[in-house]
């Protein structure tokens, strides 16, 4: 078994998320298919795993994924088509930009030692129809010099268990809730456009989203700003609910020892 | 009956082109049914007209349409509410992005003094999964400078025949095909984007999409650049036919005396 190591980027709304799902439709579903295509006859599936798994409607454009293809099945593939074609296979809002062989020992999701999540909120009263589905449309007048101070506040290592949606039936919780958050930058514009750039060791259960969600209320004025802090404070006792909307949400780039996939 | 002036965006894909179709599914057939809808019960249909169509799949940042409304059931609708109330009739993929009176007068299509046209091309061996439907991806390798300077040659006053597509039948041609290019600029960037705008007085059916196709094989090497001048010269005896797919071409403005929509 020979480990390929690859980039991918994908619209998320045409899926039913990155995990496979019964039925099918997941982004793993078609990467899985498409690389047991190229194998050739006689390879039904073969298991392809990524650095995280993203919702339904969540956007990628440096996902990082691991494909375990049978060596002598893929030795005949030149290595300059393999990129051609599995794309060939897959549908055009899923795109693998990059394949290489993994390193001796190389795991897509335990060799992660970070990744960079960016969230696009559109602040205007009309949703641009282009932006239909890749940013928060949130119409109300937003106060973005305590968004930037309180996004602020999260840079560096807390107890984020307050941002932490489960996961759902049958899914273990993570052992620790504290991860570090080296990066967090926001910006304004072109246009309407506000960006919220997160960049960190790890992330918990839809954590980009409930930061997002819980700082746009305070800056819209709908919650006072020291519950920011009262919720970094908290632990599992407290927890915000104010997730903002998948379709924001990009997975702009999984980081590595000696860089990115 | 009061003449409403309004600037409409939409997403090229999902609709049947601009122009009112057997069956509806167009942007002109959506927008009629939501006037209408504003109006209340007895007002069958709202007469839209657009500056100019677009094909299917074209996009528009900025086209502007007249829509003509009973002046007594309209004066109900207070004027702060037309914007949201015609959005909320209208799918996501189509906004009304500003709604006056027009003055006395004024038409959409006869009044307009030019149109400014954006086209993007995705220069890169994979199309990122974002733009799919948004640019027209060419792999091949492109002569930038090459590109820039044969755009320029179409600055100015040309008969454009040669770069005119026949509208179909039962559609009159064009009296004239004497157009002015008052601007063309290429640039190139962010990453992997070319974009070329095109700014004049009127354009010819299918002209930007004609123009562009034939710079891009002159850019791809596979048309010697003499032929841009040929073309030029040749009026209606000589017609190319690389006509750039619709879907990297998007309406950005209309221009009327004294300003935009």
């Amino acid at each position: 078994v020979l480990r390929l190591k690859f980039v991918v980027a994908y619209d998320g709304r045409p899926f039913r998320g990155w995990q496979s799902q019964a039925g099918g439709g997941a982004v793993q579903d078609f990467l899985e298919t498409a690389f047991a295509r190229l194998c050739g006859d006689g390879v039904e599936r073969v298991p392809v795993h990524g650095a995280g798994r993203t919702d339904a409607g969540v956007h990628a454009r440096g996902q990082v994924a691991q494909a375990d293809v049978p060596a002598e099945a893929f030795a005949r593939l030149p290595r300059e088509r393999w990129l051609t074609a599995v794309n060939a296979h897959l549908p055009p809002q899923i795109r693998v930009e990059k394949i290489t062989r993994a390193r001796a020992g190389w795991h897509a999701r335990f060799s992660a030692r970070g990744k960079w999540y960016r969230y696009r909120i559109w602040n205007a009263p009309t949703l641009q129809p282009l932006e239909f589905g890749r940013a928060w449309h949130l119409p109300g007048s937003l106060d973005f010099q305590l968004l930037r101070d309180m996004a602020a506040t999260l840079a560096g290592t807390h107890d984020f268990a307050a941002f932490a949606a489960n996961r759902g039936r049958g899914s273990k919780a993570p052992e620790t809730t504290v991860r570090t958050l080296h990066r967090v930058a926001v910006r304004r514009g072109p246009g309407p456009l506000v960006t919220l750039d997160f960049v960190g060791d790890g992330f918990l259960y839809r954590q980009v989203r409930l930061m997002t969600g819980t700082l746009a209320r305070v800056a819209l004025g709908k919650m006072p700003p020291e519950c920011i802090g009262e919720l970094l404070d908290a632990k599992s006792s407290l927890k915000t609910s104010f997730a903002a909307p998948a379709e924001g949400l990009y997975l702009m780039r999984v980081l590595y020892r000696g860089g990115t996939g």
